[in-house]
């Protein structure tokens, strides 16, 4: 089935403690359709300037990539320059330079729209809900935020959620959208606000699933060489919404959104180990599967509930 | 099986966002054996001021707790005063009266020299290394420390590591003593000073164990009444080596850690949710078996690895 992405391609200059990269290929929706792109027809909406590589964007098209979407204007492509300290859980920004991204008017070419599923990656949440007027035939709605939004910008958010099916964000930015440490009680006020599934994503540790009456938590993948974590969320997220879509499924259960965590998850867990886009590059379907497995292993154990 | 366990036995002063608690019984020997005795026969060893309260100390040995290497001296119990903030993941300890600590000389009542588990809570590693003198039939030694030992006793500790069989260790502390920030580096270098097996608890999040070539994430149960969290690693540690000695089986293996671990995540879900051993009164059997398979639900997913 169709996945329309919109979000933000850029070029990134990284630094982490292993080596540093200038006008690395990034931006959500680089990583998200990426991602997405092993599991189902992803069609990318985005703005570009005139300094965007044909060879960058041809590496998405050539991977089935629908760009009709892709605005070039003039000018020069979105920049963000972050660091990452030893720790590598939170990248310090060092220059954001918006550029072209300032003048994006999301606009879904005829062929989008009738996709079935709409991501909406982390941009001004007016942008959002100016997409998902266009998406008519959406059948599933999944949305990225920031703290940006929660701080500057609370009530247009609000009026995005209000429509959204799945809301993915981060455990810092779930505390501070609900204004609650607990996290179960965070969950509870965000889904009040819309979302009827919310999925937290919690870095190093995993992330919790909340629908229905269900909570689910994934491990994330004990890594030894974590090299770059830029793009990691945005590659999660690609995993979670390729698989749903792929699978098409009638209505959004317990299994399917399980599976389609751990999915996303195996597919971050590739991203962090290279600068950029450079470890998905190499990946086949087999790598996927074992990773998948490996989540499996990682995880089990035998219910001995009946012997205590 | 027989577990004998050296810790300590505290009165607490606790507040957190919900309440305060004056005199709380605490102490981490205290929370071991009481969270143990769910499981197996427990020895305990610790020292206690002629102001501790005869009722607290019959409350454990109607459970079973053998209490004949608990030695009385003149003086108060070891008092610890502390406060939790709003996101309840750190204590901020506001005063450590050691009292009769500090004249605690760890000596095993002859009955408990032949027991096969050994469990040796966070002491002085020059204590913990005492005990294991005394303990010559013991299996199974598992260890617990902090960052004032890492940071204040470095080698005494190292001796201490080179005989145990288990550490049990925060996250925080694990990259302390390993001197890294990425948790699987650490603990190989943390495996090399002597425990072949590494658990590293992650707070709310979880824990890891690293056990040969096996890597295991388990969840912490997400829960919307966390009370008071004072306790929970040392419950964790009961229940894990309460479940272990309880088995009794030839050899560690990855299935009886897996299970083990679980079972004291389980158990220290319960303690967080009243002060002192309040909850853990509460229990029985029944209450541990359903929240083990709450801990089932929690991480299920159904393998895909051959449909991808």
């Amino acid at each position: 089935m169709s996945l329309v992405v919109v979000g933000t391609m850029a070029y990134d200059s990284v630094k982490t403690p292993f080596g540093q990269r200038d006008r690395a290929l990034g931006g959500s929706a680089t990583y998200f359709s990426f991602s997405a792109s092993f599991f189902t027809d992803v069609k990318l909406v985005a703005v570009i300037g005139d300094d965007f590589a044909d060879e960058d964007l041809d590496m998405l098209t050539s991977r089935g990539v629908d760009a009709d979407g892709v605005v070039k204007l003039p000018g020069k492509s979105f920049h963000w320059k972050g660091e990452y300290g030893y720790e590598l859980n939170e990248a310090k920004t060092l220059d954001t330079q918006l550029n072209v991204l300032s003048e994006f008017d999301p606009v879904l070419p005829e062929s989008y729209k009738d996709a079935e599923y709409l991501f909406l990656a982390n941009i001004d949440p007016t942008l959002q809900r100016k997409v998902m007027d266009q998406a008519k035939n959406a059948k599933l709605i999944a949305c990225d935020t920031m703290n940006f939004w929660i701080e500057g910008a609370l009530d247009e958010l609000k009026k995005t959620l209000e429509r959204v099916d799945i809301l993915i964000i981060n455990d810092g930015e779930a505390r501070m959208l609900a204004n609650t440490a607990n996290i179960v009680k965070a969950a509870k006020e965000i889904r009040a606000m819309g979302p009827s599934t919310l999925i937290v994503k919690q870095g190093e540790y995993g992330a919790l699933l909340f629908h229905g009456n269900d909570v689910f938590s994934a491990p994330a993948l004990p890594i030894e060489q974590v090299f770059d974590p830029t793009g990691a969320g945005d590659t999660f997220a690609g995993g979670f919404m390729g698989h749903i879509a792929r699978m098409n499924e009638e209505k959004l259960n317990d299994r399917l959104l399980r599976q389609a965590i751990i999915m996303g998850s195996a597919m971050a867990s590739f991203t962090v180990e290279k600068f950029s886009v450079d470890r998905l590059k190499e990946l086949d379907r087999k790598d996927i599967a074992d990773r998948f497995r490996q989540f499996k292993q990682l995880t089990h154990f035998e219910d001995l509930s009946d012997q205590i």
